[in-house]
């Protein structure tokens, strides 16, 4: 049996569900890409979602990127934690807000640690758009050579 | 298709599959407690592994903890690298070695990021035993108040 969505979650409910579709990535020092995304947001009855998403080539279907974490209610009313791991070689901690069916998320310097060969991202600003079952977002990422600068744009449909 | 394992990854081939089993946990500021766990490594063909776990109270069944992440080839010979999200409110960025079967991995104050509600934990040491279908392994951790003191141990087998 489901369990039921945790009373604190509430405001983060509109996330759930298997998402696809397609974006597009560009960065200064990578040729342009366009690939296929499958996201997920789902729920143990912990005041906490499970958040992951895998990214794969649109031309050749190879793996391109994959993103394993947390979603938490934050601190304050409306506010947000996300906890993440890349494969990169990288963590994640941002934190924001969500309003109206739109979720910012940044983490900076501090929040990101890289492992000994781990890529050099420095900053990464998310923002999420739903309205009903369309999800939007765009990601915009730092080096250490290269400041904050769009990265990726997707749009996905919710899975019935 | 399953893909072929990355050939980076030869030295961690051991890990890979499903593995269930129990453990028990303690830690000098909460009750001794026993559980059920399903761990899972596995691979898309990339030089990384993807981890996740899920542990169950032995009695109740309610979902105890989980972890989500990368292990990854370090910069030397037969060195790790594991990076975590947890749904405390912390990511670990963890690094060892592999030898015989055996991985030993810590992350210290600087691998470990908290979110403003996340979880004090300052240092985490994790080893993991694989013998033929058996995972052993124990888990060390140290918070702000406490210092580097046993908190799990399972034993899990491989599942076909």
């Amino acid at each position: 049996m489901a369990p039921t969505l945790h009373a604190d979650l509430g405001f983060l409910g509109f996330l759930l569900g298997t998402w696809r579709g397609t974006g597009t990535g560009g960065y200064p020092t990578i040729e342009p890409f366009a690939y296929r995304e499958e996201m997920v947001f789902e729920h143990v009855g912990e005041p906490f979602l499970l958040y992951r998403q895998e990214t794969w080539d649109a031309t050749t279907g190879n793996v391109v990127h994959l993103e394993r974490g947390f979603l938490r209610p934050g601190d304050t009313d409306g506010s947000v934690e996300l906890c993440l791991a890349h494969p990169l070689g990288l963590t994640e901690v941002a934190s924001g807000s969500v309003e109206d069916g739109s979720i910012t998320l940044e983490a900076g310097p501090k929040q990101i640690v890289r492992t000994a060969t781990g890529l050099d991202v420095a900053r990464v600003l998310r923002r999420y758009h739903v309205v009903d079952d369309t999800l939007t977002y765009e990601l915009d990422m730092a080096t250490d050579r290269t400041p904050l600068t769009w990265h990726l744009s997707a749009t996905l449909e919710r899975m019935a």
